[in-house]
Formats: structure tokens, sequence, C-alpha cells
């Protein structure tokens, strides 16, 4: 499976959200756009860190590693397809692409979804995700059962 | 009708999405919380925003009113009664308190929505938004059919 | 004194910085503007919360109050009178209008700081803050040394 | 010259303000910080975006560019090598690293600005912004007065 960042501009443009493993609906908010009329480019990460800790949190929503970790973000990183909106909302896509002892990088995929049939990509995300301890900010293990509801989100069936 | 606004603390406490005309769900964001871990207080007004626009843009989207006028806040205030804070999603429910020549005063209500029934109020919100024309930014008659939208939200049937 | 909150429109416009008692220029950001090419309405509570908390972590920068006790707002207000907007600086001006026990009522004004004299008031603020304990989130008596600096705050010399 | 993004950890953490050519304190706001107590990672992108429209305000206030060209965002990226938050003051320094017929990528650096001496780099920042025209939000040549402006910012003397 080869990360779908380091695809060129027609492979990133032809991307579905069949192509990412975890969807979710993320309404948009009027303060979302700035003062072109579109979602303000820094939103883009707010979203994917929504999307990413959400999935998580719903999994594993009383786990122990909320309290003894901390998800810090290492690297982030957005192009940006075309412009999306207030009113629109997003359909947030994403998979884990590599997972590592303390790391894990997830691609991201934003999508129109003011039609029943989201609309071409309209930015792709990389983000990555180190576990820290809560005490002395080191990267830590990522405890088994984590690990594994990660690696649900791996790849497309 | 009095306005919510007016009561005391202990008439405040006992509102209910039912005591508003409006309702709409907002999901959080992780990025909503603060350092306190809730959300933060300055976020409850992108709410209010979001809550009320999204009303007039469902019911006129297409109305020319977005093109010749804009929403200008002339005054805005909250009051925080309970903490609440991502992952739970909001309950918006808001109402048209007051309707003047070219003014609209709207009382909000925040609600808990992590659980089917909604919790108590968490913050009791009040905007006046003043329609402005576009080019002068001077107030403006609201025109008649958006004035008929914004009875309809005047208050709980 | 009288609350400055409690005036009619034409006082309220003729308030200046010396009517309060702190001063802090905070410079803005491309993002602070919203579709209408202005400031967002709810940022200028961002601005409230920084020049209140900067005041008191200046003043007492290692006290232990901010391992103890959290600021809860309790309720906010704010009047719009002009617009401002990016990349104009403000103008920060805060007083201590009522000290309780537990709780501080600050009032703001906001100016547009992009002339050595600053503009008329673009914006009247009230913030309720409540001091509370860290761990129970009740309201706590306010230690002795930090109302000291509250009561230098609280009205012009 | 070689692009500091291409470097590795080591020459990345090497970098110090004089790597860059424009430079820019901002300081920072309560709200910055997040649930985990430090700058929220979507706001460096904020700040990017207040840096690199600053200094061309600043240099070309009343140009036409303005009105007629917009900066729309094509690529963003950055990686965070230590943690900071509110009250520390940030030293934004930046650089162009390539300037092309209607795109410039830019290369940015946060620091720790709360001693005399800046600390050691905490993010690195990499910035496409595409010229496009306001009408048609197609790409277009970046007028020769701007793209002078956008040369003298392009390396270290």
């Amino acid at each position: 499976m080869t990360d779908l960042w380091a695809g060129g501009r027609r492979e990133t443009l032809a991307l579905r959200p069949k192509d990412f493993r975890v969807t979710r609906l993320i309404p948009t908010r009027w303060r979302d756009n700035d003062s072109y009329g579109h979602i303000n480019n820094a939103l883009y990460y707010e979203f994917f860190d929504t999307a990413i800790n959400s999935y998580l949190l719903e999994r594993l929503p009383n786990h122990p590693v909320w309290q003894t970790h901390q998800n810090f973000v290492a690297e982030s990183g957005c192009r940006y397809l075309s412009e999306i909106g207030f009113p629109a909302p997003l359909l947030l896509a994403h998979r884990v692409a590599r997972l590592g002892r303390s790391s894990v990088t997830y691609e991201l995929g934003i999508f129109d979804a003011s039609s029943i049939e989201p609309g071409p990509i309209a930015a792709l995300g990389r983000w990555v995700h180190v576990f820290v301890d809560n005490a002395t900010h080191k990267p830590t293990a990522i405890p088994g059962d984590v690990r594994a509801v990660l690696e649900e989100a791996m790849s497309p069936a």
C-alpha cells in the first residue's frame, strides 16, 4: 500500500472517500469562513484533529490512555484543491497510513458534503501523532488495545 | 411574552429547549475546549452566530438579501450556567424576542446533547442583529419576506 | 463610581482609554477578520480574556493561585460601536468595576490603535470572572494578594 | 540555496532567526492554548498567514493588488519541535524560498521570545501562496512591484 500523500496532482484529484477508511460528517460554522468567503486554511487542521480524536474516543471512551497519555502533533500538512465554505457540511475521511511504536501517520481527505454524492476531494491532509506520557511529555509505546483500534483504520478493505 | 433574559437565576435554570422556537444540533470540535478542558467562553458566540444565520440561510437560501445586506452584531451577551465540552454535542435553541424595523433581538439556549434527553441549560445568550446595507453599512429595513421568517421564530407555539 | 455599562449610547460613545485603568496593545491577525472583512464579534471576547488574564499573570507570575484556582466566566457582554479590522492593532483598556468575595466584574473598552491618538471607542465589554477551586470547580474566596492587585485596577486615579 | 524544509532533524533543530529573512514579534492570547495547555497546532498556521500577509501589507499598503488579487494557500505544512504557550510571545521568522510566476513558497520559523535571546526553534513551517484573480479565482502573474518586495525576502543576506 502506497501513501496517498506521495501521489501526484492527478492521483490526488482522483481520490474519493472510499480510498480512506473512516468517515465523519462535520457541519461548518459561520465563523469558519474568512475574509475570502471560504473556509480558512488553518481550520482544516482543526477538522483533522477532531476526526482523528473522535474516532479514538468513540472506540475507547473510558480508556485509561486519556489520563496517562497525550497525543502530540509532530508534523502536519495539507494540500488545498478546491474551495469549500459555510454553510456546506464536510465529509472528513481518514486512514492510518503508518503505525510505529509511539507514532501514527494519518492521511485525511475533505469533501464537500452538500449533495448526497460527495464532490471531488477539496483537500488532502497528512498528520503525525506521537503518544507522549502525560507527566514527562516523552514518547511512549502505544498501548495494545489502542493499537488494535488504529490497525482497524489502516487501509481500505 | 417576557424576555427570557430578564429572568432571575432560578427562572433561567428552569429553561428547556421548548422555551425557545428553533433547535439545531451542533457537534463540538477538539479545539473548542480550552486550557480548562471545557468549551471556551468566546466559542458560545460562534455557536449563536451559526444557529441564527443557518436558520435564515436554510429558509431563504437564494434570497437577494445575502448580496444586498449584511447582519452586523450590535450587542451580545451570555450567562454561563454549567460546563460543557468536546466530545459532547450541543443543542442550540433560539427564538426571536423582539423584531424592529432593521434590528432583531434573539435569545438562545445551549444544552448538552450527549444524552437523548438534553441536560439542563448550560448557557443563555442574547444577540442583537442589525441589517445594514452592504455598501454603506447603514441600518436598513428588513425586507418583508425575511421579516416573515423571523416572525415564525418569534415565540413558542 | 457608576458602572460604565449602565450608560446610554451617548455616554458610551464618549468613553476614552483614560476612563479605564489598565491598557494593553493587542496586534490583530489576518484570521481575526471574518467574511465581512472586519474582526469577528466572538473574537472581542478572546481579547477581553487575554487582557484580563495577562494583567494578573504579569503582576503575579508565579503565584500559587494559578495551580489552585481557575477563572471561570460567569457572564459576558459586548456592545459593538464601530468596525475595526486587521491589520489595525487594538488598544484594550479595562478596569475592575466590582469586586466581590469570589467574583470580579470588569469593564473593557476596545479602541483602534492604528494612529498615535486612539480612535473613538469601538466596543464596550462587560465580564464577570468567578474564582473557582481547581478540584471542585466551586467558587472560593479570592486570595488577599490577588485581591490587592485587582483593587489597583479598580478605577481611574 | 537549499530549502530549509529539505533538512533532516539535526539541521532543523539548529535553525535560528538569522536563517530566515523577515522577523516579527507576535504576542500570544489566552485562547491560543488548548486542552494540553500549549498553543494549538492549527494556530501555527494562523501565525504563518499573519506574518506573510503583514509583511506584504506593510510594504505595499495601498497597492491595487489587494483589490484585484487574493492569496490562496495551495499547500501548507509544519513540523512541531518544542512546546510553546501563552503568555510567552513568539518570534515569527520567514523567508521566500521559491518564487514562481504566480506562486510563492515561504519557509517559516517560530521561536519562543520570552527571553531577550530567542530560544531554539519551536516549529518549522512551509507555505505555498498562489496569487489568484479576485473575480475568476484563477492563478495570475504576480505584479512586478509585489515581486520585487518578495525578492527582498528571498534569503539571508
